[in-house]
């Protein structure tokens, strides 16, 4: 059994990692901590979890932490990096659900995330944990980025274009909608039910975090500097992503169809969907799976990609536990192999 | 492995029977049947179920049916009792999650259901699939009726009050909230997004299905006629049901927290929660769980409990597939022991 | 044209009260104070009123108030009690949207407000603004208590019977399911859209703050006490109030249905349905009518009521403009007289 | 008084129709159509309009809808085409809020709708209906082409860019978001709650009616051939439209702020917001308001337009009667001025 530990278990990527961990046939629960609910039962804050998991939220200690072989952090940014340096040393490996160690280029990191790193030295070392494009690096890792939502979904995406050089990577859109989970759980007015339901809009046009994350996603595959417009919407539902992915083809290739079939022909948890099919994001609501289809509407050289993913799962906590199962040998969708819940 | 066949799996509780079976380890989907849809893959209906289910919705075909170990209907009112003679006599076990074998008078189930019965002579036979009160009926039942979505999380709300004669058993009060599910996936003007969200409403107030069937389980409990106000409401979300009962208490009683949590003891399917709590809808969304409370406000003689359950799990696939463990003698818990999907 | 000044306008019941001023033909928006948004424009918190109100948020100032012919207090429970006697003095006439007027008694609404009420000399004085119980009153009154949102749904829905003797009035029932919009605008877990969404709850089962409230107004009906039972549901919606009551009939009558029609033939505000009607709450989705409906199930002795409401309009802004209207002769029905939005 | 008759009104677009018809004061309801609802009170089919229409619906009588100033057709395509020349003939003005008349070519016509034209010869004299672009054509047309929700917003997005020729109009990308109403009131699976809720999906990739009447739009406006990709995705809310839009800047300007500002300075009902604003769908709801921003991220030059409206009311009934007024000489906002609801 796998000893794992969680730190900042109260959001929505801690509740659900905590919902997967706890039916993961090789995984022990073994510490969660939370400076703001410490002594609380677990259960007590996630109903959904009672006579599952029955630990009680602790303070962050890092002689418990270090005891674990592997270590999530479903912190806010800029956590993980102060801790991870110890427990690597302590000899558990860690998995940061947040952004600490995404981006290589560390300066480029403070000015998106506003503050300096405190351990630069391990961004080399870790590993973003895309497994559809890092799968062998991940196995070995010591150090996992998961990487973000909108990047999960908008790089499966334009991935098989971009790596076989069809389309013109200067000019590469992606309009993305996201369900409201992906602004987090803490208390603020405009992710209120009055405000975020029955509307729609677009958010962080001029610059989202998650821009330079997929930026650099698009460029280690492509070899060279990509331009990229990065529209991120806030749609009223609970979970789901939906990447609409636009570009412009300057390549010819028989069959984009095939092409994207051939890519993720021995992925677990990237479906794609038959030529001509809309991918809903309800099909993969508690489930790992990336679903994708591809278009080339009305004959012309515009590719027009849509992928879908639960953001909390593919998203967020199920490629994590994928990350996880990669490290330490276990079967690949050990534990995140359940059935979308669907209506 | 137990074959297992489904007669109707194109509504919400067929296609949730196959979330559940596809992911139960002693089970082998064998047909799955739809005049409607034959020879479409479930899975282009259903695209959660891509690369779980490669089954093809067929004919009804008796033969294929009788040669599973149980076949489950999950159709309209009035489907099964047709086709289950035979099956029984074929040797199949049947789970009805319909309406056809709940009521033991057939006059009163001819009166609410408008048709006329035509295996009236398994009435006697079937056995009311509630596993808190019929658990030893079921393990040896060749024909289980599945109980109705309301029935179910009021009975399991009122059961220890009546069955501990503590309450005025000719004023009971339910007042019920269901989701937009418990009506069907048929296409209706009333259940349209564009009518049904953002909206509220009572429904069927002179008389509602249920009503006979929740009453004949009170009757069986206490033993004599009881008066029964049924008062179902349908409310804006997918999944969710939640029973808010109302009644009189007459008899003393040392602690109703400790009544209930007697009563459900060895109950794995029932969480009564602790005192002063108010179970939500949604710590039970794709779970099998009912969670219960109970409350006794501003010590008036008035007892209120608050049941929920998910309407599609507990209130009809989950149910079923437990009476199904119980039948076939597996534990109970096979398969339908996932942590509810929150948020 | 009326001078009003709105204190506090930053809550849901504040940018109602705006939508509805902004429309009414005889009213000038003069002031409108909030402390936390000083100096920023209206329009800017709200977009729908750009074009519309161009107001700018200030200070409360008693000066600029007082210069008001009607001033409204859209503010938390116990705010208007400190400023209210000092713009009566200097003759401004008061509508107060919370609740610091409403109870008669003041130890009881001390002990269920937690605070101690610093001008109980104006609770006489101050006059209930449920119009169909206390228009003339309200016609000369210096300061109206605008009633809750729950309260005004029941009452609407009880008056008739308990006015014409004909229930049981020691054991009454109240199960009302509200939209989250009663909740407030202010940043709290529970309200997320991740959190009320696709969910069903009942809260406040001990006790409820609308609770005296509804029972003052009752008793004030039968003259004698009554006993109530109440209980709250959050449901998953922005506007709209559900009241579902019960009560045992005890003198027998021709048709309830006549008594709800006459009882309300002159209201301009409340909707007597035809017989057997369930209303929805969208049927009165921004406006400000009260439908209802009435019900004997089964021909048992125990009638059932249903009766809707918008919760910021006839539960909120809507009714405190009709307040206004009737305390400065206007037409009742001036300027919330539109019909809901539906869908 | 305007006399209207509306054929066709038991659709979203008619009852919105209603909404808007019933409190103008310029105009009397006269006769409203509907084969399957004839005999019935408008108002038992839209419980919202109580009281306020107390008309009943009627068989399509030519004779009744000539005897109206203005007849709306909020009916299935295909429907106008066969009545309006009568009605023309007789003297009537006739508003289309469906496609018949939108496309001037008849032979792209019948390609996208699949049916043949049975009055093309009033193609030529029928107004494209946004005053925005043709509001001196539209008070003195005879029959108004009310355009589609999709194309008003998004040429309402294009057109300042489009017409300064600041852009390049080969590849032009419209993202667009609608709300289910836009699907219609008709009874199917795809748009039940259950289907459509905590979901969305793009639908029509490879093409949607919508796309030539936005290519005619832009084609007229920059008198030359365009290039556009138009991906339509249905968002789980029961109003609002989002068009996200990208264009590729050719041209340099001093500010596109400004350009967006100037363009509908004199415009009642656009509403350009402030330099770095997102407008939401809800600022707009049951409003006639079209608001928009305009956005350079990066300091690259892609442009990204957001632009929402109420699919209902100015993509449908709101933009139909304010072509009502313009054609009737009345103030161009009369009756179409009310603040959107919000929350």
């Amino acid at each position: 059994m796998i000893k794992a530990g969680i730190v900042g278990g109260t959001g929505y990527a801690g509740v659900e990692l905590l919902r997967i961990l706890a039916m993961h046939p090789q995984v022990e629960l073994s510490v969660i901590t939370s400076r703001s609910e410490v002594g609380k039962p677990v259960s007590g804050l996630f109903p959904n979890l009672r006579n599952k998991v029955d630990l009680v939220f602790s303070e962050p200690d890092p002689v418990a932490l270090s005891s674990c072989d592997v270590v999530f952090f479903a912190t806010p940014n800029g956590t993980a990096m102060a801790t991870t340096p110890a427990l690597l040393d302590a000899g558990a490996r860690v998995i940061d659900l947040a952004a600490d160690y995404r981006i290589r280029d560390v300066a480029e990191w403070e000015q998106w995330y506003g503050m300096t790193h405190t351990s630069p030295q391990l961004l080399d070392e870790a590993v973003y944990g895309l497994p559809e494009v890092n799968r062998e690096l991940i196995r070995n890792a010591r150090l996992v980025a998961n990487p973000g939502c909108y990047p999960t979904a908008v790089l499966l995406g334009f991935l098989p274009l971009i790596e076989a050089g069809l389309v013109d990577s200067d000019n590469l859109i992606a309009d993305c909608k996201s369900a409201v989970s992906g602004a987090g759980r803490s208390a603020n007015v405009s992710t209120l039910l009055c405000e975020a339901s029955e509307n729609l809009k677009a958010y962080g046009v001029s610059g989202h975090r998650h821009l330079p994350e997929i930026r650099q996603g698009l460029e280690t595959a492509v070899g060279m500097p990509v331009g990229l417009t990065f529209v991120p919407h806030l749609t009223p539902m609970i979970r789901g992503l939906h990447a609409t992915l636009y570009a412009t083809q300057v390549t010819e290739n028989d069959s984009l169809q095939r092409l994207f079939e051939d890519r993720y022909a021995d992925e677990p948890f990237v479906d794609v969907l038959p030529d001509g099919s809309h991918p809903e994001t309800r099909s993969v609501k508690g489930s790992n799976y990336c679903r994708i289809s591809v278009h080339k509407p009305q004959g012309r050289d515009i590719v027009v990609v849509l992928s879908v993913i639960d953001n909390l799962v593919k998203g967020a906590a199920g490629q994590a536990v994928h990350n996880m199962n990669l490290m330490f040998g276990l079967e690949e969708s050990m534990g995140i192999d359940s059935v979308a819940l669907m209506p």
